[in-house]
Parts: structure tokens; C-alpha cells; sequence
């Protein structure tokens, strides 16, 4: 279950970190000295560090850090130096984007399951995976030991989904539906509230609109 | 501009209040005591209150809320009593999918113009909106005196595209692409990085994976 007392801003910025560095490995780059790296993620060096001490010690000051050696560490820091089996919950717009998107399994995030409540949408098949009637929901989540759920459903019917992805086992939960959802202990819950951002924006800018 | 000082996850939740004040509207409902209202957003009523008082007195103990007042009021806080032109800029699968997104014109944002790369689908029509190329963002933008911009293009176009929105006026953005962008003071940037919750839901659930 590892150290629950690291702040939440320090695991997204540590996964900015991960990204970049499997950027670098890409390349062919092998080293990396701490103010390059702090460049190119847009990150004070000394944020860096910190955030990397949560975990143990990482490079030397100086010379820098070996891009392999320290992509390795953070992925398994992160928990994705194994496969992430998720399933997708709701098959509209929003769904039907999230299924296509590339950066998911480029992390090692796969949609093993999609569920749908639209019957014309159920038996269609992306990149292999069929989309399935939402009754199958809990069956196939816990069959296929799935332990992240995205939900992308209308408002009304997100608590009940969630409660059942929880039955099947799930014990993570990425929702895009703006409410508030009921969850027991242990079980972690993102809420990516599009709106909510935007209106963040109209805030900021207001008194400029007219 | 308003007063800055007010923490960010204050406008969050109060923009979590001012849907659910918008749905209780619709259903003609008159008052709401400040026990109902916690519940209905799963926030407690003392956190209700001390939100709302960085803005002035509302409501009374006991009594609680008149639902259209408060409403009311909260979106002249949030900004939200005017129109927001808003410019998509990328129309891929994620681009698609936000342009459909129904809780936006909702809430009062509307995408004026969307532009995108790919010459294929430049001339399409959704909604009413033509997609245009993306060479003609800076000028349309300006005319359309666009405030917001959302980004969801490829990483490595995200600083460029950043910069013609605000050189055409933009003064908030919202980006979906998983990079640090740099802004001018003044400029408000929300990232949604999609990745990066996945990511935090991995590193919580681990130890469960196997």
C-alpha cells in the first residue's frame, strides 16, 4: 500500500517526472544533470529533489541522474511496472474519446472492459475490446481482477455504477461525472470536473468579459 | 478581477453549489435548509458557510437558503451571469467529445470557434460552429473577443498554440495536454491531466495488482 502520507501534489509531479524521463529513454538520452531535467519539466531543481526524497535518494548533486536507472525507479514508485487492467463505464462522447486515447496505454493503463447502457452501441469492438451490455458490469470487472474504474456516465446513475465497480473489486475510481459520490474506506476516488474548471477560468477573468 | 486571495478549492466547491442550486431551480424548489443543502452536495453545512462568507452573508441559520438568491448570487460570484466565448483548439478524439460536451452551454460557456490541423476535417460544421484551420486562430479569436481557450493538441504543439491565444486576447486556459505550458503573469492555466489521475490511482491500489 506504500507511504500514504506523501502529498498528492508530489505523486502528479512525480508522474510529470516519469513521463519526461521516458521521453528522454526514447531518445536515447542516457544522462541528465538535475538543472536539465528541472528545464525541461518546467520544475525548480530543488522541488525535484524534494520530491524525490519521499522515495530515497536519487542521482548526486552535481552529476546528475542516469535517465534509466531513475524512469525504473519512478515507474515502480508509481505502481506501473505492472499492468493496469481498467475498465471504462459509459460509451458516449466522452467515453468513446477516453477509449482512443493513447497516452493511457503508453503508462501501462489497458482497457480491458467497456460497459455501455446504449444497446446499439453494445457489441461494437475497439482495439479489440468489446463494448458489453452495463448488466455484465460486475461479472467481468471482477473476472478480469480489474482494480481501476473510469466512469463517464450521466449524473444520475454514477453512484449506483461506482457501487457496483466497488463490489467487483475495483479499488480506484476516475470519475468525469460532476457530483459527489459516496465511497468506503480505502478505495480512492479522482473526480476530473470539466466545468468546475472552466468556471476556475470565468473567475480569474471576470470583469474582463464585457 | 476580484479578490485572488480566495483559495482554489473554494471556487470548486462553490461551483459545485451553484449546479446543484441550478437543479433544484429547475425542479421549483423555493428554500433549502443549510442540513439539506450539505447533503445534496455531500459537503458539510460549516464548510457551506465558511465558502460562501468570502463573499458576503447569505442565508440565515435556521432558515437556510432561498434557492433562486442564491443561485443568483453565485453565479454573479463565479461569473457566469455573462456569456463565455470559448475557442477549442484541436478537434481530435478528445477535441470531438469536448465540443459535444452538453454541461458547458449549460453553464453559460460557448464555443464560438474551434480550430484544428488536419485539412480533412477543416469545413465541418458541429453545432453550428465551423471548424477552421488552425492558421486563422489569432484573427478569429481577436474578432470573436474570445476570453478562454481550451487546448487538446499533440505535446509538442501546446507552447505555440498557448501563445496565439494569448497574443489574440485569451486571459484563461484550459489544457489537456500532459506538459508544462508557460504563461505571462495574468494568464490562468488549469491542466487536466488525465494521465496523471490514472497514475494516482495506480500508486494507491498498488501491492493490490497481483
Amino acid at each position: 500500500m506504500g507511504n500514504l502520507k506523501i502529498p498528492e501534489v508530489t505523486i502528479i509531479r512525480i508522474s510529470i517526472y516519469s513521463r519526461y524521463l521516458s521521453q528522454l529513454k526514447e531518445k536515447g538520452i542516457r544522462d541528465i544533470t538535475s538543472e536539465d531535467m528541472a528545464r525541461g519539466v518546467g520544475i525548480k531543481s530543488a522541488q525535484i529533489r524534494k520530491d524525490l526524497s519521499y522515495f530515497g535518494r536519487f542521482g548526486s548533486r552535481g552529476s546528475g541522474y542516469n535517465v534509466r536507472n531513475l524512469d525504473q525507479q519512478i515507474l515502480q514508485i508509481l505502481g506501473l511496472n505492472t499492468k493496469w487492467r481498467v475498465s471504462l463505464v459509459g460509451w458516449g462522447n466522452l467515453g468513446l474519446a477516453l477509449s482512443r486515447y493513447r497516452w493511457f496505454k503508453e503508462r501501462r493503463f489497458y482497457l480491458t472492459s467497456i460497459f455501455e447502457f446504449d444497446p446499439e452501441k453494445v457489441g461494437t469492438f475497439i482495439d479489440g475490446v468489446e463494448v458489453m451490455s452495463i448488466e455484465r458490469l460486475e461479472e467481468v470487472a471482477r473476472q478480469n481482477r480489474t482494480l481501476i474504474g473510469i466512469i463517464s456516465v450521466p449524473a444520475p446513475v454514477a453512484q449506483p455504477i461506482a457501487d457496483s465497480l466497488i463490489r467487483a473489486g475495483v479499488r480506484g475510481i476516475l470519475s468525469f461525472v460532476p457530483v459527489v459520490l459516496n465511497m468506503p474506506p480505502g478505495i480512492e476516488l479522482r473526480i476530473v470536473d470539466l466545468t468546475a474548471n472552466l468556471e476556475m477560468l470565468a473567475f480569474h477573468a471576470q470583469g474582463l468579459s464585457l
